[in-house]
């Protein structure tokens, strides 16, 4: 298959090309210049041009979506719309973007994570988002054309991370980021749709 | 209590503000001028402006967030945008600038709906919203300073609503209106936090 990877110079989509490149023909992008193709997830434009770009492909893994994290009383207006239209609105347009892009029984995975149901302080923006396209997949699973599916992958804390995030995630078993890359593939080479792979909750 | 009604002139909002009235100081807000203030949720000046007219409240109940209902393929960029400015980031914005509005124990309720779960053809802009809010309910909870509360209803479609909605909610099983009110009550008037209140599924 040919996957496009988003985000894969993260530590997630590191793992994620790592594992997908060793069966499928992997086509990666991110903001940085380090990628096959450079996107923006929160610039409509600039994903419409990625798929331009790229071609017809298989499958789409969104490893990418930041939010702001802080108090919900810190928060300004400005944290609120970055929140939404990056982690959220960022994926839900990779997805609109995509559907002529995507062949037949192709599929898209998206990324949530934890907060969507064990919340954590200063995490708001994060269970939003997270929650929003957890419950997008299951909207867009009933109605995707041509046997095209559409899950997320919604991992713990990583093995890989918890020195940065261990304040915020007291507590919390971390998984390896390995496993999340499992799930990926499981969404991308599986049959289900409208699901979201827990990994590590 | 003084209770803060959005959307008090909707089906939901008529049925809340009947239900509340009988026990409480209730000021009705929507974007109609049929109440005792105007307000427009996707305005954030608007929203401040509320609360400044209001001054201070014991609860904020939000009946209020539109969305399209659209194929996915169908959906615009607006679209997108306009599920995320109202319902999603509408009532999330009534909080943050709630925060100081709210008396202590005082409560945020806020309206979600069955797609974050159950989803249809044409529901997947509705989905993404109902699964933000209900998530980030989840996550203000553990954060909400001086006893305050928030919870979301989530209920399925109304008996009142159900020759309009019929075609997109082939066979679920209504409920009555008044459920929905019922649970803004328990919301109001209990003691729970982070919880979405289901109605009729």
């Amino acid at each position: 298959m040919k996957v496009l990877v988003v985000g894969a110079t993260g530590t997630l989509g590191t793992a994620v090309t790592t594992l997908l490149a060793t069966r499928h023909d992997v086509v990666t992008a991110s903001r940085t210049g380090r990628t096959d193709v450079v996107v923006d997830i929160t610039d409509p434009a600039s994903i419409a041009a990625m798929y331009a770009q790229v071609g017809r492909v298989d499958a789409v893994a969104c490893t990418a979506g930041s939010v702001p994290f802080k108090e919900i009383g810190e928060l300004s207006r400005e944290d609120v719309e970055s929140a939404a239209l990056n982690k959220l609105l960022g994926q839900v347009e990779l997805v609109r973007r995509g559907l002529d892009s995507v062949a037949d029984n192709g599929s898209f995975t998206l990324i949530t994570g934890i907060l969507s149901g064990e919340p954590v302080r200063t995490g708001s923006m994060s269970s939003m988002a997270n929650g929003g396209v957890d419950a997008f997949v299951r909207g867009a699973a009933v109605e995707l054309p041509r046997g095209l599916r559409i899950n997320s992958v919604s991992p713990t804390v990583f093995t890989e991370s918890v020195e940065v995030y261990d304040a915020t995630f007291p507590g919390f078993p971390p998984v390896d980021v390995s496993a999340a890359a499992l799930a990926y593939r499981r969404s991308i080479e599986g049959a289900q749709t409208g699901q979201t792979f827990r990994v590590g909750w």
